[in-house]
């Protein structure tokens, strides 16, 4: 039966320490609700802080990986889709989470957001970059959430799963 | 041997009547500069009016499409790629564009834009979308050319052109 | 960290009886060693029954699926992966597993074989088509392992994995 | 307008000199039909060897690449198509080809093979690969036609596009 799978996506090498913090801690508070996490599984910035923190209290990973093998992979994986589509794996990224956090801001992650909000997603917005507030809010402003702490993004991602079917 | 490939992306449903006559004016332009026109090769919004500009004095055109087979494809598309890969697709129209013009907004149009500036991309803006603007601005200064008519974005490409190596 | 898992492919709507039944033992004897199963997700043929044997033992199951939703998905995926990719998920299906377990043959699997010696990765037949096995045993001899029972298609991943690093 | 696009698959550097001959002379043929030529575009094998016999004659060259950029990329490809998409790319050779001719045999080819049926297109096969030949007759004996030269196969093709819509 299908279990409740939340993506946090966010910068790679460009991930300030604030988003890596909330990163991590957001990784925690999902695996503690008995969610698994689903990133983009490679071994840098957001995408390693949320399955490090993840893993910190026992949780389940799944890491959607842009590569054919592991090299790029963090160890913090536990289940690895090696898709070798290069960055169209964003789309998968989104359509596989139930709920899209927005950790921070960069290229790849403005990708995701709008990808998620394309095909319908909700996405939770947690970053200090306020032209991308701005932005996405213009576009689809009742499918976002801006948050400002990982704790107030989960609270949100709760209320979200009580009203959606999750798949 | 290797021909010049210009992208235009844009909305489909949701474009502007602005919008749209900036684009069917890109596909004559980029049609009359001897380029081929690449675009997602939909029959609706920006896609089908750069294409008919384009086909309206003689040019060549490709579409790549999210969908298997023809049911959605513009007539004025010559070259279709059937790619079966819903937005995902986006990815290739804007690594086989060799510069990318965005003409109009919408989160389809974002996602190309981040994707295109992600993978090293130049592209140039045609929009009224000021939040778009500053945001794109401000994640990629370099690489971005804000303009504000069909002639000065072609005005723009030639000159990146003449810097950056085709292919 | 990261997983043991093993992809069993084979038809859809064409599946045989023998088939199935290979496919829920497979399944059962997958889960029973711990190892997470992958298939292509749909709720038909070898990848419904497979599934159902993994689920029946108490096992993890991942469905990569073709589309975007979940109107095709076996309700005995545990991880579903919407790729929205058509069959070009099938090359994922085979990057994702350590070892791949063709059970039965159609058109979709022998893609499935082909992507995932092409690959290199080791594949294990279970079928009765015997045109299949002498094919694809001329292409690629040293990375096939013909068998005639779940049990022992089991028994050539487990000595496969002793060799092999997964990931 | 749709113009007619015809598929030459092949092994790239398993290509014998049989197999590049006929792709030659296909290339050649193709291009002399008016058709459009789609391959796999790397610098190789039967792909490139198609490639060369349609520009020999002024042809038009489709290249669809596994890559996001030109490092393996013929120069016989008039318009390249970048997919970074590994071999998932294969479906998109088979899906944008009206008719597939596969010269020669090896693992790409079976899965573009393999693809091409799946999705109904039609097949013509030109390689001395018999257990090829066997194995995909009995999976789909009225989509595949078995040819002896590089004229039979143009032959077939023409009388393929005869009776099929073309897009």
């Amino acid at each position: 039966m299908k279990k409740v799978i939340i993506g946090v996506m966010g910068p790679g090498d460009g991930a300030s320490n604030y988003d890596q913090e909330n990163a991590y801690k957001l990784g925690q508070l999902i695996a503690q609700q008995g969610w698994i996490l689903l990133t983009g599984g490679r071994k840098v910035g957001v995408m390693e802080s949320a399955m490090q923190g993840a893993k910190s209290v026992g949780g389940l990973t799944i890491g959607i990986l842009p590569d054919r093998d592991h090299k790029q992979m963090s160890e913090a994986v536990d289940i690895p889709i090696f898709t070798d589509l290069g960055n169209a794996r964003n789309n998968i990224n989104v359509l596989s989470a139930d709920v899209v956090i927005a950790c921070g801001m960069g290229l790849g992650t403005a990708s995701e957001i709008a990808l998620a909000l394309k095909n319908g997603k909700r996405v939770v917005l947690l970053t200090d970059n306020q032209e991308g507030i701005k932005f996405f809010t213009s576009l689809a402003e009742n499918s976002i959430s801006v948050t400002n702490s990982s704790q107030e993004a989960i609270n949100v991602v709760k209320s979200i799963l009580a009203h959606v079917q999750v798949g």
